[in-house]
């Protein structure tokens, strides 16, 4: 393991009130020291108590670059296990940056993405499941999503994994010493049992498994397309339901419409809306491909809205028809009739009536404009994305790299099934077993490789 | 005084390791307990030691929203000088908005731009000058105007002003004292002795009012207007002289080009490159408005870069020379000559040679493309700006608001001088000494109102 000291900026890029600087390693206290001088008591960082915090100056060639606020966290009392510094400057940029020129020059590393988080993996403050879930706590960008990686974070999923795993240990056990008494012929394991036993093995892994349908939808929002015509009020439609929730975090925040474009968060679920280009009938070639792709794009959803300028009825509205109906199967259609503020009441009950009447569909009334229904759409995606209710102690496996080795740990186990129904030999068996042991023990980091390690925290930020 | 608790987010906007949420007020300690659980010890941070922090939980309707670190400052020993408390989270913007609901819930108010601030300068934790030098400090982007913002800070300027009122404290005194015994006609303060003070004090005033020029210029960057043909490299060389020094900035906190664009930092020196299009001789009047734009930020540049193509000359050269050296009077002229890896060493010669021998300018023969001679332009920048080498302790104006403070306060002093020499009576020359006080009570902050305080802090960020 490295064991340089490592720094980096762990607060949001940018500029703000303040910014903190996290510093980690043996050397973080000596280091800090040769920059920093508290405020009035004149106290060492290295003499510092643990869990406290103080006032005081950063220098750079004897002049002062900042006021800051030191905390010092001893190991292993900290993230990382080691000991660590917060520096807590002022936010501008010129700031940040200075200050880690300043501990670069004077001995630290400038962090890798996820190396804090790394570091505690290595030292035993979390298993690598828990530190996969710290990276999914950061980009939780809904209730839904963000309970997932805080279940995951307290380690739950991984009590279950180290559950299977000892169960899986006893059972080995058991084979293998038959194995060592080979010659003797006998069975110390209650083959039947042994069934049982790989039975109740298989439906949990099975369970974790089949838990990643839903657990990737609540980790990156349901798939949602909305096609129809250009003028049928699709953007209208989406700052709509990006609505007030989400101005508090505007207010706060000055988030930009860009960073959360089309990730749209409805009572805690996140829908992700795909881009698409608008649909029309045309000979144009260029024009065609372009509608090509809308069409794939409908594949990725599991939600479409086909919106319907109900003004303007033509010929385009059969085309549509013609393309997306088919496009439906094993996908929710929402129909959605804007402006309907501008039709009469009898038009609007023509509509109800005669608009498509056997294609099964949800179809909702609105006036985008006019913010009239729109809690009815919402209320229709929430039902089209049928999505359970999560409990804090439901265990659902959100990460690719879980889902695969779950996947494989299952193939493994409905080996060592088979195996013993089939009386096959004992070190077969085992064998399949430890295989199982194998993929389990990759998802809590219990069995790795700097490979594996490098993949799963390069898609961290720097400063966790 | 508004007594209300307030929470804000402290750090940048948007999604990093960690980001830390600031409240502050009478409640502070009280509204946190009702949502944090500390996590071994079950202290409540009522009962936490002052500067000290501690780990624990955050809950939202008894689930677990975020594990954190909350340190508690006691008053007065925190920057509002009330109790205040700080929780470092996870950073993701899911979490931060969910925090701050349950502190608005549990009876918080979101706090306004600079309201922490605010709050300090209220409770004299700092003057006024100090706290619009915090706002300067985190915008600053440069070594020069990060080094204004911290003198600021630091209070020397107050110290100055301080000074320079109690001097006129002094001399009105002496003056309102004559006039209780008005009748007796007598003299206490010798009229040549009051002279020479108000001499005194207009001297440094105006060369406190003079260095704004400066001031003005470190805070927000040398103007730099970039001319020629659209096609001669403008933007080649932007990225070019953005250069190094900048990498170790984007590669940290992921800075886009966008957020710093056109502000380049040479040598801890910011120079502000205005926006300008192309310039060509044309009929189309709509164009012809587009260029008279660029004719009118060349007023507002201090250095002009005038980018000619050596391999294409044409006769828009002609007319750009017409047009541009008329309008280059009191200011810089930098001719660079680009693309000059494509022109043999005669070629170049004969343009040092025969190109306007006579017009005043600083020449450089570079090649955007291929890195050479762009440190030449970097030195020539530096040297058109003409900037002073800042001390530590250099009393630069950089506040358009103290400028204008002290333009009025030098126009008192310079009718109280004028007083003086005419023999003016004392309730006159009294009156205009009060009135130069008054406009440097303004800048401190001894004298304001809801008003000014208002201006004042709107321009800060929230949660500073």
């Amino acid at each position: 393991m490295d064991t340089n000291t490592i720094c980096a900026v762990s607060t949001p890029a940018g500029q703000g009130g303040i910014a903190v600087l996290r510093i980690s390693g043996d050397k973080a206290f000596s280091i800090c020291d040769r920059i920093f001088v508290s405020g009035k008591t004149g106290v060492k960082i290295t003499e510092q108590p643990a869990k406290t915090f103080c006032f005081g100056k950063i220098y750079k060639d004897s002049e002062v670059l900042d006021e800051v606020i030191v905390s010092v966290f001893h190991a292993p009392h900290s993230l990382t296990g080691e000991d660590t510094v917060e520096i807590s400057c002022h936010g501008s940029t010129h700031i940040q940056q200075e200050i880690l020129r300043l501990l670069i020059s004077n001995g630290c590393r400038l962090a890798n993405p996820g190396e804090f988080t790394q570091r505690a993996f290595l030292n035993g403050k979390m298993d690598l499941s828990q530190a996969e879930a710290v990276a999914d706590l950061i980009v939780s960008g809904s209730a839904a999503s963000h309970r997932l990686a805080m279940n995951q974070m307290r380690g739950g999923f991984s009590k279950e994994l180290q559950h299977l795993r000892s169960q899986l240990l006893q059972f080995v056990s058991l084979i293998e010493l038959e194995l060592d008494f080979g010659e003797e012929d006998l069975e110390f394991a209650d083959r039947s049992q042994l069934i049982d036993l790989a039975d109740d093995i298989q439906v949990v892994i099975a369970r974790l498994a089949h838990s990643f349908s839903v657990g990737n939808v609540l980790k990156n929002g349901v798939p949602v397309v909305i096609v129809g015509e250009t003028n049928a009020g699709k953007s209208t439609l989406l700052n709509l339901l990006l609505n007030e929730d989400k101005a508090i975090v505007s207010e706060i925040h000055g988030t930009t419409r860009d960073a959360i474009e089309d990730v749209i968060n409805i009572q805690g679920i996140a829908f992700r809306f795909i881009d698409t280009a608008g649909i029309r009938n045309t000979n144009d070639e260029v024009e065609k491909i372009g509608i090509n792709r809308t069409f794939g794009k409908i594949e990725q959803a599991s939600i479409i809205i086909w919106m319907i300028d109900t003004t303007h009825f033509n010929t385009e509205i059969e085309y549509i028809a013609d393309k997306i109906i088919p496009r439906t199967k094993h996908k929710k259609l929402i129909i959605v009739f804007n402006k309907i503020d501008k039709i009469s009441p009898e038009e609007q009950q023509i509509l109800e009536e005669e608009f498509l009447p056997h294609v099964p569909a949800e179809r909702i009334y609105l006036s985008a404009k006019y913010k009239k229904n729109t809690e009815k759409l919402e209320k229709a995606l929430l039902k089209a994305a049928n999505l359970p209710e999560l409990n804090t102690d439901d265990l659902i496996v959100s990460n690719l790299r879980h889902y695969e080795a779950l996947t494989k740990a299952l193939e493994s186990i409905d080996r060592v099934k088979n195996g013993l129904q089939t009386k096959l030999s004992g070190d077969f068996i085992a064998q399949d077993i430890r295989e199982c042991m194998h993929y389990l023990g990759e998802i809590t980091g219990e069995i790795t490789t700097d490979e594996v390690l490098g993949n799963i925290f390069e898609r961290f930020c720097i400063g966790k």
